[in-house]
């Protein structure tokens, strides 16, 4: 599979012009969006080109190269950066534990790939890149300190200060689902007792929602909890509350100016999201509680924050 | 009050050479600590001097005016930093809301006292100023992101990255003494309930301490666990388990690379410490836990962040 458009004036990405790539390398597919290397960072650039490939599970560096060569074309390609599921070494350009692409594991896909082009590419967390996309360029534009929140299966978050991630000692701040909300709770699949995870994410509203005797997925529930189905809203009740209170600890601890919320749980119907933020007013005491509005960038948040770190590494080096 | 002694070689501060100046500001004393303003910032300066001073709590501009005179002489001063109790607008210098001074409130304090003395002034918070200190030359030394943590009266930390608090978006960050512990547990100074200090504060182990019918503070109570007092030793056990659900919390969403607990209870006998280290590794699941070590500034961290602050100021514009 390879679908991709040709985007802006130019018409086409092989008419020469130097540009950036950013690869965003999910579980089943890998979108790329090329940009004008010289773009301003302030708003997201005009894309020379954007679309999406099949992920190379099997041989990633071979696959992800191949793509590569074949939008590069005889355009001046200055840098690749990937957004990969899972943690990664930023400074190494290590995958360190992939979430969905286990031939990923311990390889330093930054270095390999870079052999390969003869370019420089970096590798960055998924969660990093669509949080400075979301954070610069998305609903979080204007404000200095914004936390980005991805709602779905996991409940991650981080932290962009000035546009960038504060990712912690070992790169691993950010785990919003493993708050813990009631200390009796559900085990949760970290092990410990009623996280955030065992009562928001994706499989636990499914589970929820079964148990109640409904069919179908979270979808379907946020859809017959507007619809005014009893069960279904006191389940989504619930687990808005259950966000409010993680909230609240999140602007105890971090104290951000935005909290822009993303992932597939949040989008249309938002009313869990509209819930929760009522529940956080009303719940609120000494905190200072920011506005908390729905992600913009949708599903190319990634690549937009890869072709961002690509821009901004572009403009350190010619500074230095 | 006022007490001070003169350090170093050249015995005296008032033997020329610029200086810059701390004030540790208390609700009841003043520290100074008064360093060669071109010291290195990797580690402690020799100060030149350093002493204690009465509060001035109806007239502070006046009286702070005139403990800065005092310890000036003919010393080329460069600038004065202080630590303040409360929320402080560092950037302008402004005393948001004191804690112990309330003559302080809404003051632009910085302001006031650079008109006042003919030289910069600069304001920031007493527990961003421990922090700092503690992070860059005390028990966090040598680690780029260190949770610092006060454990007294209060619970409040500071999360210092390369020697910077990151401070939120008003400067209210690092609230651990309001994470919620247990959501139906007592109600809270904040008005919420279960929160940890409703458990481990000094008013809290007091009261805990007074309701099983023990005599006099935590201090008691520590000594009395430590001794095998049954009692005692279930009430700390009881706060220890508190602190470390609050660790994980904040190791979820902060990673920090090392945890320094400073403040009244954690001086010794650190029970109370050494017991949470335990829990928190017993009840960790993927967290990355950080070493989680005692304060070693004591009560000079606040005049030690002033004079870091101050040192690393005039640095910038020497730069510039």
């Amino acid at each position: 599979m390879t679908r991709g458009e040709q985007i802006g004036s130019t018409s086409s990405a092989h008419d020469g012009g130097s540009v950036v790539l950013g690869l965003d390398v999910g579980g089943s597919s890998v979108k790329h969006l090329l940009a004008p290397a010289r773009s301003s960072t302030d708003a997201p650039p005009a894309p020379r080109a954007r679309g999406r490939h099949a992920t190379p599970k099997d041989s990633p560096v071979d696959g992800l190269a191949a793509i590569v060569s074949s939008l590069r074309g005889d355009t001046e390609l200055e840098r690749v950066v990937l957004s990969i599921p899972g943690l990664v070494d930023e400074a190494e350009g290590v995958v360190v534990r992939s979430t969905n692409i286990p031939s990923l594991d311990g390889r330093p896909l930054g270095a390999q790939l870079a052999d390969e082009l003869g370019i420089p590419v970096d590798v960055i967390n998924d969660g990093h890149a669509a949080a400075v996309a979301e954070a610069s360029w998305g609903a979080g534009s204007g404000i200095d300190d914004v936390f980005v929140l991805a709602l779905g299966t996991g409940i991650a978050g981080a932290h962009v200060v000035d546009g960038r991630v504060v990712p912690g000692a070992h790169g691993s701040a950010g785990e919003l689902g493993h708050i813990t909300i009631e200390p009796s709770g559900r085990v949760c699949s970290c092990g410990r007792r009623g996280c955030l995870e065992t009562i928001i994410g994706a499989p636990a509203l499914r589970r929820a929602w079964a148990e109640a005797g409904g069919t179908g997925g979270p979808e379907v529930l946020l859809a017959a909890s507007a619809d005014g189905d009893a069960t279904a809203a006191a389940i989504v009740e619930r687990a808005s509350a259950a966000l409010a209170e993680a909230i609240l600890t999140l602007c105890a601890l971090v104290d951000p100016g935005c909290i822009v919320i993303g992932g597939g749980l949040a989008q249309a119907p938002h009313r869990l999201v509209r819930l929760a933020e009522r529940y956080v007013g009303e719940r609120a005491s000494f905190h200072r509680v920011p506005p908390i509005v729905p992600a913009t960038l949708g599903e190319w948040a990634g690549a937009n924050g890869a072709v961002l770190t690509a821009l901004r590494r572009q403009r350190a080096l010619a500074r230095s």
